[in-house]
């Protein structure tokens, strides 16, 4: 099996002591191999566990078991963990470059990303928004069509409107956004997460969702007529619900993924269930890309404080979608 | 001592069957002494259990364990559960109006609110936007000095501004509002609530909190001023914070209060964590007064289905606040 690959981050970060972790837990948390992008010196500085050096990436299942497979990149300086610079983040863009080619040829199953720092990235050129929008335009998928959802054992949430003034999010949310958001997840659902009907729950975006148009007519204006439109395709829908109706246990039973109108709506329930185990996932791509719901952290790096858990949840989960992609691909005549 | 005052709220809703409910496990949760003012023949409806009917709210104390109290109000007409109309609407007026006056004059110890419908409401003339206004013109309070609060087990939350559409909400968030809300908050938690240090902390407005002005600038135009003039008052206070990081476990014990910018920032999460066992508080009144976070649900209405888990919270925090507000005023001197 070919194996997953996973990008180190800002080495000054958390990154390299998360994926240590979870090289760690693999048998425990029955991880499948995969292979870091990354600088050997960010893992020796946070960490004192075997570190095998990966040139090609066919030898690295049958060696994943001894040792954590790092394949090399140096942009170099010095790694000192909680204090990044702009060395840093020229080798986290490296690693980011490399391993979204190794997932994009198909040498890898899967593309994990680390956190990396933006400002530090942004300073050595880096362009796009975050790593969602790189990896996006590197698979050629315009950025409209790379959906963020963020997923926890117990809730699937996507923001339709994401980092935006929430100012700015009743003139951003249209029919069409709404419309193309939704497809792009319905069919992942299908082909990826492997759920043959999947139901999608929109959220209002004003209180007790507009209450008929008494509080924002938005609901009727805009989320309505999506959801007609997506009815119409054959994509099971419910809504506009009330958001503070929508993430109750028994709730939450009742729809695959929360389409909400903003970041928080979606975030903030998320992270209050499933605030150490959050994987943000992007679909709509070629590739299977995952990612730790949660930054870089550099003010607890190395001091062995940070908790690998949503690592280990994005490195599972990217698994678990490319091994449906790859059934689902199989299945068809 | 004196007892708690329950209003019905709308006959055909589900009000009189999670009061009676409650009296039914009064010894269970250890439920002081209260009085419903409402509708015999609604409680009849849905009910087979002990009924007294209750004249002064003296004898009260004294025949709470052998039957549920009612003083009765009648509009007329017929109560089938489930079928509102405009008679049970006038009676649910009344049971409120008598209900405020009855604790108002100190003759109850605090009220509970059961819900109403407020379409219902309108149509015979009752003109406040809902139960907490209302009560707040009748204690002569402004309706801004009336603040509502949303409390669970492991959560309390403010939404700043509330019953808006989210448009507006940039624009209503102002410094002189926060700072009205929060002193209140701050001086309720202490009286009412017992905390003799209380913590607020405040929820930036858009994305990660505007990530230094690059997602919105309100944290840093208005959230801010507001919490140095309430610093420089004494009250403890944190944030602007990602709205999306304050709810988990860990973030949750660091403050007593969550001020929230909006509805849906707030109720989300008590929702999600405590959707059958959520009380509404208006703190700055005169008086205490709580009810179930929960509407009328006609849906069900007489079915036997009414979980009565907020009702029996919404009278057990009552009885909480009532008594610490009492402790504080015999200590001062």
């Amino acid at each position: 099996m070919t194996p997953i690959v996973v990008s180190m981050g800002d080495p000054a970060g958390i990154g390299p002591e998360i994926i240590a972790k979870a090289w760690a837990a693999r048998v425990e948390h029955d991880l499948p191999p995969f292979v870091v992008i990354g600088d050997l010196r960010a893992f020796a500085a946070v960490w004192q566990g075997p570190i095998v050096e990966a040139t090609t990436l066919g030898h690295v299942p049958a060696t994943f078991g001894d040792a954590l497979p790092v394949m090399a990149v140096d942009a170099g300086g010095t790694v000192v963990p909680g204090r990044p610079d702009m060395e840093g983040a020229r080798s986290a863009l490296e690693a980011l470059e490399t391993a979204t080619v190794l997932a994009r040829s198909g040498a890898a199953r899967a593309l994990v990303t680390a956190p990396v720092g933006k400002a530090q990235l942004y300073q050595v050129g880096f362009t796009p928004p975050g790593q969602t929008e790189f990896v996006a335009d590197r698979c050629g998928v315009s950025r409209d069509d790379a959906v963020m959802m963020l997923a926890g054992p117990s809730l699937r949430v996507v923001p339709i409107t994401t980092h935006v003034p929430l100012a700015e999010v009743p003139r951003l949310l249209t029919v069409d956004l709404i419309v193309a958001k939704a497809r792009v997840t319905a069919r992942e659902l299908r082909d990826s997460f492997g759920i043959a009907h999947p139901r999608l729950a929109f959220a209002g975006i004003n209180p007790h969702a507009g209450e008929g148009g008494a509080l924002g007519r938005e609901e009727i204006d805009v989320i309505e007529p999506a959801i007609e439109q997506l009815r119409a395709e054959g994509i099971e829908t419910t809504g506009p619900v009330a958001a503070d109706t929508m993430f109750h246990p028994r709730a939450r039973e009742r729809y695959d993924a929360a389409m909400c109108a903003y970041h928080d709506q979606a975030l903030v329930p998320l992270k209050t269930l499933h605030f150490d185990e959050g994987v943000n996932v992007t679909l709509g791509l070629p590739i299977v890309r995952t990612s730790p719901d949660h930054g870089t952290a550099f003010g607890i790096a190395g001091q062995d404080q940070a908790h690998p858990g949503a690592m280990i949840a994005a490195i599972r989960m990217a698994d678990t979608l490319a091994c449906n992609r790859q059934q689902r691909a199989a299945a068809r005549p």
